[in-house]
């Protein structure tokens, strides 16, 4: 079933997630019984929905840090279920503030049915989430994926707060990534080790390792989205420059390229270009700008594998290592 | 603290909320306490969203169901706290849906700030709804509030894709208002009964009660959509037709005008008017239309009150009858 779900570089993830094959099947029959409606006119809007389902990178995550701490059970199936659908609400969200009309290869709902059903439908994800987790025996988990939802949208506020902005600041850069998409990862690896029985210690270390991972996939991304080619991330490209949101790259090079350069690209990032167009791509090798990105992304993958020293030896841990690490090499 | 939340018809809720003024303060004060946010530009729209804040109709459901059959504790002002702020969410979002620019006399987040930041500040609300569900002690509220959401989102997919529906039958318009506005007020006094200890019939009789209640009160909310003045409704006119939602008696007329004054009018709801301007308030007076609503709304009333009866004899039972019979007479 993994190939149904991993979309491209299959081979690696396939490899990953060898030790929890059968869990990610029981997450994904958790998240369709979640996902259902009576009423036909929703339940296509789930079947869509499911089409953008891809790497279940969250989902994994909850599941090898149950497994690196202590096991995986019928709570770990849930609380996978609860992050990716949270995670497809994001998306679905996303998708109408970006404008996309594409995703993972197909229409997004904006494109096929409009804004108002796109909203819609991301805030009926979000609250099955919620009501998924309100299954589990007790509020920890709610209570935490509460507060990290807030986080989230905390983030993506002052990400829009700052579309723009010419003169974002890194830290500001960092304090949109953390809230918007490493808090969900780090709520994943805590999640994962608390609810396989870990004590508050590995609690915080899992959630460190998820929060520096998620950091290091978010400049990725980030960097992806300037590089990265259509066909192998399926989403259109430069979205973000395009929306006028400057990320690590575009940070780095606007304080480091030539004045000449620099004025060109603040004013691409401000929409208010001085030319009909500009080789961004040329401006950041100028000033080594891809490169940096990818430094500090690898950075914060050693901080994530430096954390899992304090977990014993076991294959959970050499698979939560090799995904750290594929983040660096990933192309989607 | 009452003259303050309440903007119309002040003396009649003053009165029904005497019994629970000091509660509703404890309520306002927990929602300021969760919709905080250190960033100025989150803080900003928080503040914005304070002053859509009006009749606190959810709160004072939660409040006197639990007063009528045991008594109000800490629990029902974080249930209370919950209710109003997932209603504020279902505001925001309404507001982006509907394209409305105005909001009890304040401009709308979308208006001021844009679709973008509005969508997002929707997803905050709700986060926060169900972050502060979390700090209860058990999963019961948790978990009815998703479900409760769960079906909020549904009656509203549902309600988009009647729009432009001439042909959209009684049924399905209950079908939408039961979701969308009915089954929140109903775990409104679901909740505040059980969060008294009620039994579980008890709890039934007052989800019946705000059931009835509730799609009472969406009836007359429609009613007034097309009837209503601006100044009393601090919201803009004959959004649901201008948007294509037939409501109850725009789909009483269409079964019983004239022939023609039914083409005409069923174009108009399809959006492909037949002729530049049609009087739908003398078409709704010939065929007794807005009449035919209130008295549906009067029934369904008279259903809630009647619920009532089953419990003890108190002044919060009587507050509950009088808000059920102010449906009525609302002009607002």
């Amino acid at each position: 079933m993994i190939s149904k779900i991993v979309t491209a570089d299959s081979d690696a993830l396939v490899g990953l997630y060898a030790l929890i094959s059968p869990h990610i099947e029981r997450v994904e029959r958790v998240i369709q019984d979640e996902l259902f409606s009576p009423h036909p006119f929703v339940s296509e809007l789930c079947e869509r929905v499911g089409r953008y389902r891809g790497k279940m990178l969250r989902p994994a995550l909850v599941l090898l840090s149950g497994e690196a701490v202590g096991g995986v059970n019928d709570d770990h199936h849930t609380l996978a279920a609860v992050v990716e659908i949270v995670h497809l609400a994001t998306l679905v969200h996303d998708d109408v503030l970006d404008d996309a009309d594409r995703r993972r290869r197909h229409p997004t709902i904006n494109a096929t049915h409009g804004n108002v059903t796109a909203v819609l439908m991301g805030d009926f994800l979000i609250s099955h989430a919620y009501h998924l987790c309100g299954s589990l025996g007790d509020q920890y988990a709610a209570r935490t994926i509460g507060a990290t939802t807030n986080t989230v949208c905390e983030g993506e506020l002052i990400e829009i707060h700052h579309r723009h902005d010419a003169a974002i600041s890194e830290e500001a850069y960092f304090d949109i990534i953390r809230g918007k998409t490493a808090s969900l990862t780090g709520t994943c690896c805590a999640l994962g080790a608390r609810y396989a029985g870990a004590d508050a210690d590995t609690v915080g270390t899992m959630r460190d390792f998820g929060l520096a991972a998620g950091t290091a996939f978010q400049i990725v991304d980030d960097v992806l989205d300037l590089t990265g080619t259509e066909v192998s991330t399926g989403k259109s490209l430069g979205l973000d420059l395009a929306h006028g949101s400057a990320t690590l790259p575009i940070i780095h090079c606007l304080l480091n390229a030539s004045p000449g350069a620099r004025a060109d690209l603040a004013a691409f990032v401000r929409a208010q270009p001085t030319s009909d167009s500009l080789d961004i791509r040329s401006l950041l090798d100028d000033t080594g700008s891809i490169d940096y990105a990818f430094d500090v992304a690898r950075r914060y993958v050693d901080t994530a594998t430096d954390r899992l020293r304090a977990l014993p030896d076991t294959p959970a841990r050499d698979s939560l290592r090799s995904m750290a690490e594929f983040i660096l090499s990933r192309q989607f």
